[in-house]
């Protein structure tokens, strides 16, 4: 459990190759034997959703997360209802995709009300759980750094994540775990017990020292302060043994050749993660 | 304890005019009637001490904090008792200038095992409270955002400050809140009720959306998202009611006149905190 990693546990994150394509994304992963792909709805509308379950099946990948679902929050109840009927065509398209997780990015609150944020977003994941399982998807509420709570997400920690898997109590429902958002936690290793048997999903990369960037933040496996190794037996100890995703949003790395990239990542994976 | 602030609450925190010098920042506080300052010991090494605590009491000025002692983790021990004798002249000058509390800034663990450096963060306050006790100085716990965690300090919440204060149980420590660092925490408000009768200091500004930069982030109040009056009610609740600092680093604030700068954050603290 606590031994060295193996490569067929490691998942591109496609943001990680934003200069890439969803085909060429696919053809990198294959020509570099990664097994599983975690596919952005963004890349998917170039190919649409048939071509792309075409694509992946013939490449025989894995999909180990659709990106995303999410962001509930906003003013006015019909907004709130198209932001409903936006994460069931997410949800038909992770069914699609046979992906493990449809990822959840909650949103931000829409004005500085952010515990009734927190609220709309209780009450959006309630609306579409019955649909999720009806196809068969599971939810990965995925906390994102405080830095985010104005813009991205009011779900800010595995203990905020945690408690509303457990006042939801849905078996389609879940966390996932990703180190850049959730390392800094000092409660960080008890919540993901907490979340044992919770955990649908595991993303890697690092925080480096100074931070480049707000949004574009995060730097490769071993050039940051984060425990890694730490944090992925934690998560292991907790019962997640599922793809490992590598999920970078970096602009040095999409301005560099993306097969260096995925030679990188992947000794990376190896040593650090 | 609800109503509407009056200015002689208000305190200029010296970074938030950045391109004044410690002489010019007093001049402005006179001038624009402003009844306290806090101040930062690099701008102090300026004037040194003695000219400094005599142009603050020519100027009738209440020094609100000195900024900032801290940064206890280092991997060595000679390191770390470099940083507590630099606490110390901290200590020191603070007492001199009859500051209400010497604001701590942690600081970030040294390595990857952010445990450690929160355990050496303990040993180093341990230390210096019997110091800043002689001195008749009280210590404030600033948690820093998480953002920061990596290179300033690995106390990003006022539950991690309240614990430390609870650990520590001496009646120079407490904690010093700024509504920047705190106002994404679910649990801020059930926090700042914990610390009450414990909070040496109030800053304010805004998280505007989208964040400027990592470091120069801060904007003015009314700007943002933050809920600046319903923080500074909690605040008192808690049994608050010194001065409120304005502490805001920003770039463009830097940028502009900062007699302007001085105006409108008087008409922003009436407004908004």
């Amino acid at each position: 459990m606590s031994g060295q990693l193996e490569l067929n546990r490691l998942s591109l994150n496609q943001i990680t190759t934003e200069q890439w394509n969803l085909e060429e994304a696919i053809e990198g992963c294959v020509r570099h034997e990664v097994p599983s792909i975690s596919v952005w709805r963004h890349k998917l509308q170039e190919f649409g959703l048939k071509e792309t379950k075409s694509m992946i099946q013939s490449a025989g990948l894995h999909v180990s997360s659709l990106c995303r679902g999410g962001m509930f929050p906003a003013l006015h109840q019909a907004e709130r209802k198209e932001r409903i009927e936006e994460n069931k065509r997410a949800i038909e398209e992770a069914a699609e995709l046979n992906a493990d997780v449809l990822v959840l990015v909650c949103g931000p609150a829409p004005d500085k009300d952010i515990a009734q944020g927190r609220n709309w977003v209780k009450e959006g994941i309630e609306e579409i759980l019955p649909y999720a399982e009806e196809h068969g998807v599971k939810l990965g509420i995925e906390p994102l750094h405080p830095m985010y709570a104005a813009d991205r997400s009011v779900i800010t920690s595995m203990e905020e994540a945690n408690s509303l898997i457990e006042t939801l109590q849905h078996p389609a429902l879940g966390v996932v775990a990703d180190v850049f958002h959730i390392w800094w936690d000092p409660l960080v290793y008890q919540q993901i017990e907490r979340a044992s048997g919770k955990i649908l999903g595991f993303h890697v990369s690092d925080w480096s020292v100074p931070l480049p960037d707000v949004f574009k933040a995060r730097t490769m496996m071993g050039d940051g302060v984060i425990e890694l190794k730490k944090l992925r037996q934690a998560v292991e100890q907790a019962g997640y043994h599922g793809p490992i995703e590598v999920e970078i949003i970096n602009q040095a790395i999409w301005d560099s050749n993306p097969d260096e990239v995925m030679q990188t990542l992947k000794e990376r994976f190896i040593q650090y993660c």
